[in-house]
């Protein structure tokens, strides 16, 4: 493979076009749209208008007018088809952690005879500190460590609910959603997923593979911007799930103002509090675009991107699985001095990232990455790892977030 | 008074400099600003840096650069002056609710052998629904519902935690923080207010009434923007107090990736998952304004223009208290067409609000309402009653949100 081959298949991109719709800095490669998304252009236009014609001039009355209080559903509607899910099944709101934490409890009510949480050791630790921080408000509730391949050791008629994520976010190793979902149904258990390194990497089938909830990130490869709102996706089987953040946006009809909590039907009963509209708002920008994406185009250009960055990086300590089904949109690498090369590459324009102890992590969101990108940051990698630049001193001061 | 006498208030007024920073629409009089405050015109250029300059060109480099990962503990200091607390003691996420969630966790768990929740049966009712939520996970809690009056009758040896309104949300009466928290106090119970109609309407002064815990709002009279996350005041001597929502955000290091849950210091183990922050640029720039005000002048012209307005609608059906010491910002009444009248008025460009069941509610934002605009509205207000014209039909069409 040669630059101009990588020039010839970005040409040949049937996503190309969506590069455009991207504001991304001059002189960068941008490898970690899988910790934050790249601006979509059409984003400030969007918040500027909630800000400046919405709330400045409808003030209170946008809530009615410019459909405010629709949007956590409204725009669980439209991220329903990039997972999978029927309309009403899923909703926008509060962080990763926050909707874990509702899923997790209502899944513990919807098994009250069970008394064990499955989690996976590898998982993002928020995965982790939210089991535990559940787990010690039911009575007897104890957690079991294990990642999907070890779920045969612990699943039995203990276990309430499993909770994992369906791409590992320090590997990219991607798991078999319907395989593992219809395993642990098999022992009475529900299932839920964490998507957040998997939601607009490829398409997810919710639906078709019987899972119970999930809990997905909207600022990493969909765009919503830092922060943006998390969405909930609750079976609609389980639209009678009792979740214990009661708060006045679950309520069938908020405007009562009844003294007693009804919850809403559907996902909506998933809602808490009163919504960050701005932040909804850069969500609403970007699901505009992607309500334009082709996820099989999408994924098929993925895989040829991960594809060919482990092709072109042969030879370092490759931790991403090369089975092409089995790997998300990003490809990692263990090196002793992984957050000083990734730190060196960072000066050079590459921007990926470090997680402990010795992950390098370098994610490729279809929809602004290329081929090219891909030549690029393999050689300025291999440039650094050569030349040893990246022992100068500078590169070992760590920063607040890495 | 005459309106010239009102005009001569206003080019008295110390803040009267404040009504040229905000954005209001020609011809409205916004006395709405304690459901959703108006839009400072600082905002709009803050958030478009925050999303073109620090997302667009930082990318994810701006959690370090741009300040983005202290802005929660930062913004919280930024409001302490406004709640009379110490630095470390506020931190700013979630939603009311949310927030509501985790500090009546928090003191059930610091009051372990007690069993009893006492709530308002007139507050906001999110208090309502959150005291049920979290009364359901803790083995044997119950709810006893009393005002602040009635506390005597039920306050003693088993209750936990009392959570009160600081300012009631459709009366706008004000309670006494530091009697009602001393009472509290006597009976060894933990006191937590929800400020949300209080604060940026008067100073508050939680360290010197002893305040345990407390959340607030910001997107009514601090106009950070719809939704804008909300706040958790936690005083120092809680600050080892567990609350069950732990994520990512809420632990000491979060960088480390442990796989165990250690609470941040400070109010910062309130924090749970990623801010949304687009939600909180535009807090910052409202902050930033309100680092300027004399919080002094704020109540006195606070209280001349509710005692104005008061005096202006004399006739009506108050019921917001007439002793300037026991109200908040607004002033409501009874009419038992109250949501016709009030659409009639907001038609006529005078924005209040109604809550059921037959509540009138006016807000009145001293940073910019000024006595002329309570003259217009009490005018607009009297013509639309004399005149019947709330009895068109077009007054009863019911919005989502009232």
């Amino acid at each position: 493979m040669t630059r101009e081959e990588c020039l010839a298949l970005d040409a040949a991109d049937p996503l190309a076009a969506f590069r455009a719709e991207f504001t991304l800095p001059e002189g960068v490669v941008y490898l970690d749209g899988n910790s934050l998304g790249a601006l979509p252009r059409r984003t400030s236009a969007r918040v500027t208008q909630l800000i400046d014609e919405e709330w400045g001039q409808g003030l209170i009355r946008s809530w009615n007018t410019a459909g405010w209080y629709d949007l956590p559903r409204g725009l669980g509607d439209r991220l329903a088809p990039l997972v999978g899910a029927s309309p009403g099944e899923v909703v926008v709101c509060d962080s990763t952690s926050v909707n874990l934490f509702k899923t997790l409890a209502a899944a513990l009510r919807l098994r009250p005879g069970r008394k064990v949480v499955v989690a996976d050791p590898d998982s993002f630790p928020t995965d982790l500190y939210v089991t535990e921080g559940v787990g010690g408000l039911f009575d007897g509730v104890r957690r079991r460590l294990a990642g999907p391949d070890d779920l045969s050791g612990v699943l039995d008629d203990e276990v309430a609910v499993v909770l994992l994520s369906h791409v590992d976010y320090r590997t990219g190793r991607l798991y078999d959603m319907a395989a593992v979902t219809e395993q642990v149904h098999r022992h009475g258990a529900l299932m839920i997923w964490d998507v957040c390194h998997s939601v607009g990497a490829l398409p997810l089938r919710f639906g078709d593979c019987d899972v119970d909830f999930a809990v997905g990130c909207t600022y990493k490869y969909l765009n919503g911007g830092p922060g943006s709102p998390a969405f909930v996706y609750a079976a609609e089987r389980h639209h009678a799930a009792d979740q214990p953040l009661t708060g006045w946006f679950g309520h069938t009809d908020p405007f009562a103002f009844d003294v007693g909590y009804v919850a809403a039907p559907g996902a909506g009963r998933f809602l808490v509090g009163t919504p960050p509209m701005l932040s909804l708002a850069g969500l609403q920008a970007s699901l505009d675009l992607w309500s334009t994406v082709d996820l099989a185009a999408l994924r098929a250009k993925s895989l040829a991107l991960t594809g060919l960055f482990i092709e072109l990086t042969e030879g370092l300590d490759l931790v991403t699985p090369r089975q092409p089904g089995r790997r998300g949109s990003q490809v990692s690498f263990r090196h002793p001095s992984g957050y000083q090369v990734v730190q060196a590459l960072i000066e050079r324009g590459v921007i990926g990232d470090f997680r402990t102890p010795d992950i390098m992590r370098f994610g490729f969101a279809p929809l602004y990455v290329g081929f090219c990108d891909v030549w690029d940051a393999a050689q300025q990698l291999a440039d650094v790892l050569a030349s040893g630049s990246w022992q100068q001193d500078r590169f070992s001061q760590r920063s607040a977030v890495t």
